[in-house]
């Protein structure tokens, strides 16, 4: 099998499946408990939290663990919005951004803030300037994706933050669920409010991830109750989970440092054969994209007519995000890009991790190759 | 070791562990994606569901997985206000529910909702006639604790059903975190909109959980995005830990058929030998209070001190709930009863789980009377 979905979703490492099951079996009581088998429990989550800060480079206080990228995507936003509707009503975001982003953006609509959804250049980028103009008296936060899930289109974070850091009253959120362990980010220095992550994209577990909170911002918690997480995310903590998170990123960042080289080769070389064909096209950009995402349309052929002949050679891509997958409406990131309806309807997203190698990405390359000669044979 | 703090949390049933690990290493695909990793996770998902919805005896579509408890209570509570806000802003709930519900409705009179609790009586129970006096034209919510976490008394769900059966506007919410496994609940002829219910405390593991929504139902998400559990919960699912889950309802309800007779003869037991000593008060009234939980206060002794003496014996107790124990402000639910601050401040939690024995209850029973001669010994 040559699974190359990754930004659907990961394997977990046996390390973190094991660490999961140590915590659970041996330290399984809840951290609020005074007796010590809480208290064992909770200074596991402690240092889970503080390896995360370290990875991270942030201040421990400013973990905050949730249950994955949509919660922490759904948290920061509506916890602001609630925080301070009162401070104004307008939010900026783009028009490339994730389901749980602009789902969030259009159920704050219903409850009166006024939505800029910014546009994006031929590669998934939006401009700095146009994000200034957009600004209002009224703007309370700024919301963008750091690395697009269908193109792998990276942001300009760093120069956003820059400009908002002008802005004090304006909070910035960073949907990073696609970027950690591939993309380096300094969250304090990009001037970060909010910074979304997901454990089950790098080699953790579904339903475990973290929202970055900087020190100092205040939120409407989504879920009140027994005040954990500093009052911002109350529920009993999953302890084995965000130990099994902390580890898969620790992992992860390791790897990137052995096969980061390895996974850009795959990336150009892949890039490079699909662009040598006929009748393809390649909708992640040269410059400004992540190493594990590309994206194209071939002609003519259906995405799930593709992916499915693929599967049958043990090969596993995507159509677009897996999110969006099997509803019939076309990508807005691609439409956002000014990819012909058309072509979007053929787009197909490989995604790597650390742990594929040159010799499947050579073996998936000629099954292309040869699904395309054959689909297209098989239509004439 | 001896773990009398099964409402705090359990232990993880080792078959649950093992169907995590399984699952999560062998089918750990993203429901949503097209190809058959993704189809056999979806598959996997689907029959947690439908096995859930079996041993609960409601319908699969009436089945949405959450990370928990606390999730659970804040998406039915918030998500029933945001939706119904023109229909209504009145809530009724009671005085004894646990934090996450309490907690939601306190941030929900700063959105202008007005907010009813009904008082109980000295075992802890709300009257039904209170609760219809309560009833005003712009109700559309009755939130109750199904078993008080803190002291073990049931309210009576069935007739608060029936009343609202008559008031079709109104929706009825019940927590049964605490309930599930230990108190047979007919959801459907109770007329019960939502149920709250989380893995964790019936030998499932941490950050899962389950609310159930009657059919038809409708409420804003609080995590809106991919559009998974019929768009009321977006969100990659923890697959594994649904699975998990669902087993671990079933091993427990298994257990339950075995075991209930000892649970309640290990209860009454302790009553008796705690009522029959000097200066303790049981707080867990006799009827109407549920198989595991046993509240009582020793005048004199500080709930810290004695939690700590019996840690010493390897037994693990709590003072009140998990959550508040670290606090130090009073138990709501035993103020709401009329016990005085003084007495309350000394309460101590016992829960069992059908995995406790008669043995372990006997020897509990010594080691409190020994330790409660000892501490007050050590005070004269
Ligand atoms: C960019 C982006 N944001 C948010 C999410 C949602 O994360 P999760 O799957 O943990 O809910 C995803 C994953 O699909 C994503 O790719
Ligand atoms: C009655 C009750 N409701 C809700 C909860 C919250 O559940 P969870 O710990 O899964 O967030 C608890 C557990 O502490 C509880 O006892």
């Amino acid at each position: 099998m040559i699974y190359f979905d990754n930004s659907a979703t990961t394997k977990p490492y046996k390390e973190v499946l094991d660490s999961f099951v140590k915590v659970s079996t041996d330290y399984f009581g809840n951290p609020s408990s005074l007796h010590n088998i809480g208290g064992q429990a909770e200074k596991l989550l402690s240092q889970a939290r503080k390896q995360m800060a370290e990875l991270l480079h942030v201040k421990q206080g400013e973990v905050f663990f949730t249950s994955g990228g949509t919660e922490s995507n759904n948290l920061a936003i509506k916890g602001t919005a609630l925080m301070y509707r009162n401070r104004g009503r307008h939010i900026i975001t783009t028009s490339v951004e994730h389901p749980s982003v602009r789902e969030a953006m259009e159920q704050l609509k219903d409850l009166g803030f006024r939505i800029t959804y910014l546009p994006v250049n031929y590669e998934g980028r939006i401009s700095v300037d146009d994000l200034e103009k957009a600004i209002c008296h009224d703007t309370i936060l700024v919301s963008m994706i750091h690395v697009n899930n269908e193109v792998g289109t990276i942001q300009p974070i760093e120069e956003v933050g820059s400009l908002l850091k002008t802005f004090p009253k304006i909070l910035f959120h960073v949907d990073s669920v696609q970027a950690v362990g591939k993309i380096p980010l300094e969250i304090h220095k990009s001037y970060i409010d909010f910074c979304s992550m997901s454990g089950h994209k790098f080699h953790g577990l579904k339903g475990t991830g973290i929202l970055y909170i900087r020190d100092g911002v205040m939120i409407s918690p989504l879920f009140s109750g027994g005040n954990q997480e500093w009052k911002q995310r109350s529920g009993t903590e999953n302890v084995a989970g965000m130990v099994a998170m902390a580890k898969a990123l620790r992992l992860t960042l390791e790897e990137r440092e052995d096969h980061l080289e390895e996974m850009l080769e795959m990336k150009s070389m892949i890039i490079d054969e699909l662009k040598a064909m006929n009748d393809i096209y390649v909708h992640t950009p040269i410059e400004h994209s992540a190493p594990h995402i590309i994206n194209f349309s071939i002609r003519g052929i259906k995405a799930e007519v593709f992916v499915h002949a693929l599967e049958e050679r043990n090969i596993y891509v995507s159509t677009t995000s897996a999110c969006s997958s099997k509803k019939k409406d076309v990508s807005h990131t691609l439409l956002a890009m000014k990819v012909s309806e058309e072509i979007a309807q053929s787009s197909i997203r490989i995604s790597l991790s650390y742990v594929n190698t040159l010799e499947e990405a050579k073996y998936v390359i000629k099954s292309i190759k040869e699904v395309v000669n054959y689909l297209r044979g098989v239509m004439k």
